[in-house]
């Protein structure tokens, strides 16, 4: 028996664990999940798998555990992953996370070729999917000799068309802390026409693209992160455009900017008295004093919002000019609003998830010479409150790899995300089984690389 | 022979040096000037003081000139106070320091009282001037029997009228990287008519204030990062509104946003390609993609800069759409962006600075129950390149605390800033003789504390 040891069985390790068990007759595989809470693991897993006991903090614990495994996935929160890899590299175990590869992590890469183990990061949705789907186009592109000339790609986690009942046409589908702090590890930094662009948190929300997905209507993206970073990773050395995003419904964006732009996502101090605060008083602080003006009237003013304006339907929805007490004893900013926030967006029981990728390339054709556009789009749906598009979609990548690696189907080494072709055909493959399939679709357009849909009326491409 | 060792004496310790020259015959003090660089020092000191080499992180070399003082004032960047000061307690020594008392500094506290030793902060301009003479006024209030109500300070180092020449009407007179970098540790923080108000960095220079100064007409003010901590400083516990800001000329802040807006005072990673860019180049990386239009078009739509505005005016005098190569190997755009202005902003020969403090003080009259407005400004100009008004003001104070702590008139211990009476009315009483004057007056208004002057047509009091 080939035992499996998961570590963090949270939310999206649902369908990462079904998987696997569903496998583990026909490969003669045990499963072990190790987690702090074995009892609420303990009714969310099959009866074969065992829970055990596991703090990733204790050495001996971690040792033992791991000691046992023929191999190890990682879903613990990404700053633990290098005490997983230390004693993964102890005792000659190969290691498989979904989160982004660590300096900490790149640093085993050397003795983890040594040994022959693959430690293999990036292998969930964002990163993941998105690393293996993209690649899969641009290889062909390369391959056929033509000339790449744009990457773009967009990723969100939303919530489905059946499930969108408030303003926002959002819910919290995945960790709430991090939708309140994005954009706020350094500007967002891409390539556009062989121009470096750089977008500052505070542009970052009002610097959005349209985009169009059949059957699932309009989107809008905002730049994610470092873009630059997947020059490198990609191998896309000399391509003009290289840009990723993040996609929410029309309108998010702008409404989230008041956020943005009041200071009310600030994570970097604790408020004065929040214990006697309201939300009401909470939006106050932000706004200059008045002895008679309104809340509602100063930020409305403030942020030049017009009273007819979308965005003041989405905020009065929330909530935050109530006199709610916010009932938190010490907090920062973005932890009030990330509570504020969870009692509205919360998915109801029933409320399904969305997941939706979105690719564009642009090449020149070896032959005719002309440009030509190509997509590829994902959109996956989550069953239920349990097998969500987000636990399917981080979870059957790891699961299949975890599969190629124990069958010996794959024969790599080192420290590696899932951009190589040995990856992403034999994953791509045998998701497609299970439901999670891009659509491609080419079309011919103009002679450049502008984003999807401009915006209407302003007579200009949007802020790219 | 008692001997002063001034560690390090950049620009702003002519003043101070000078001042001690004058004044070490009568005292018969010896005064001796440590500095890394010691033929430029050599140049700008009098012909009996002594000038040694000077690194502060050579233990050698600091323990063996601290030893042989008397007292020590620091004027080298604050972070190395902190091996001065372990010096100075080693050697049982007086410290002075302009800079803002450090936790490291404040963690001598216990044993310089042992010691019967004063390690004195903020003895400077701002911090120091400022302290002083709002705790006179505080004070008086208080020992009046009156209810202090509001305490609002301003501070701007900024260029004498004579020397104003540019539509900015701004000359760096002190670290151009500090004016860079202005607002960006954290939200500016206050409290008025008893709420916490937070003001994020994105809207700072937006939501300034009007004050007008007899003969010296308008300025603007900005919050100036934490007036809360001022609130223990100064004994204002209660008090329903203190905040303190930094002055500018009008029209100065609202063409400053227009950088902080772009991202351009970001001095948290290096942009690529510096060594090739232009200064409009630089200004176009952080511009959405055109074809055709402008960088200047795209700016002006980016930031809502009508065609006539005073913004361009300031904007294109500073030259950042020329095609001027930037020069640089590496830099950050807060490098870059300080690079230019050093271009523009420079002090011409002949050029004098100017320093303006201006505070409100509102209190309830113990006898009629009244409000009742008090201020108290003053305005220092520079005498010429050396003894700048900056000089004066950060070089005075210092000089007048060592003359008080020599001669022992003050005897005071422990780790302190000058907010004590002991303290600031013999070193105002001083200064005074030097033309450092502050002008006191009284005017009854409404009651509220509101900032100066309203903007005009707002039909509201500015965003405070």
């Amino acid at each position: 028996m080939e035992k499996i040891l998961i570590i963090g069985a949270g939310r999206s390790a649902a369908t990462l664990i079904s998987y696997l068990e569903g496998h583990s007759k026909k490969f003669g595989w045990e499963i072990v999940v190790g987690d702090m809470d074995i009892e609420s693991v303990r009714s969310r897993v099959g009866p074969e798998t065992n829970v055990v006991s596991f703090d990733v903090n204790n050495e001996g614990i971690r040792d033992n555990e791991i000691q046992k495994a023929g191999l190890v996935i990682s879903m613990l929160p990404a700053r633990f992953h290098h005490l997983v890899a230390r004693s993964c590299m102890k005792y000659s175990k190969n290691l498989l996370t979904a989160s982004y590869e660590s300096e900490e992590m790149k640093a085993f890469e050397k003795e983890a070729k040594q040994k022959g183990l693959l430690f293999l990061n990036e292998m969930g949705l964002d990163p993941g999917l998105d690393h293996m789907s993209a690649m899969k186009v641009i290889n062909s592109i390369k391959d056929a000799g033509h000339e790449l000339l744009c990457f773009e790609s967009f990723t969100g986690g939303l919530v489905a068309p059946e499930s969108d009942n408030n303003p926002w046409h959002y819910k919290l589908t995945w960790n709430p802390r991090n939708v309140v702090l994005a954009g706020q590890d350094g500007p967002a930094k891409f390539i556009q026409e062989g121009k470096y662009k750089y977008v500052p948190y505070n542009r970052l929300f009002r610097r959005t693209e349209l985009i169009e997905i059949d059957d699932y209507g309009m989107f809008e993206g905002y730049a994610n992160r470092d873009s630059l970073k997947y020059i490198d990773k990609y191998s896309l050395q000399g391509v003009p455009t290289v840009y990723r995003g993040t996609l929410r419904r029309p309108g998010f964006c702008r409404a989230w900017n008041v956020f943005v732009q009041l200071g009310a996502t600030d994570d970097s101090y604790l408020m004065k008295g929040v214990e006697n605060m309201t939300y009401r008083d909470f939006i106050n602080s932000f706004l200059f004093y008045h002895e008679s003006d309104s809340v509602e009237l100063k930020l409305f003013h403030d942020q030049h919002i017009d009273q007819d304006s979308d965005i003041i339907i989405k905020l009065k929805w929330l909530g935050i000019f109530d006199d709610t007490p916010i009932g938190l004893k010490k907090a920062t900013p973005a932890q009030v609003l990330e509570h504020i926030l969870k009692q509205k967006w919360q998915l109801s029981p029933g409320d399904k998830d969305m997941i939706v990728m979105w690719h564009k390339f642009i090449y020149r054709d070896n032959k005719t010479g002309k440009k030509v556009n190509k997509y590829s789009s994902l959109v996956v749906t989550g069953e239920d409150q349990v097998h969500t598009a987000m636990s399917k979609t981080v979870g059957l990548p790891l699961g299949v790899a975890a599969k190629l690696v124990l069958t010996g189907k794959i024969k790599l080494t080192g420290v590696l995300i899932p951009t190589m072709k040995e990856m992403y055909e034999p994953v791509l493959a045998e998701l497609e089984e299970y439901g999670i399939r891009f659509k491609e679709k080419g079309r011919r357009r103009g002679d450049k690389c502008y984003f999807e849909l401009f915006v209407k009326g302003l007579g200009q491409r949007p802020g790219t």
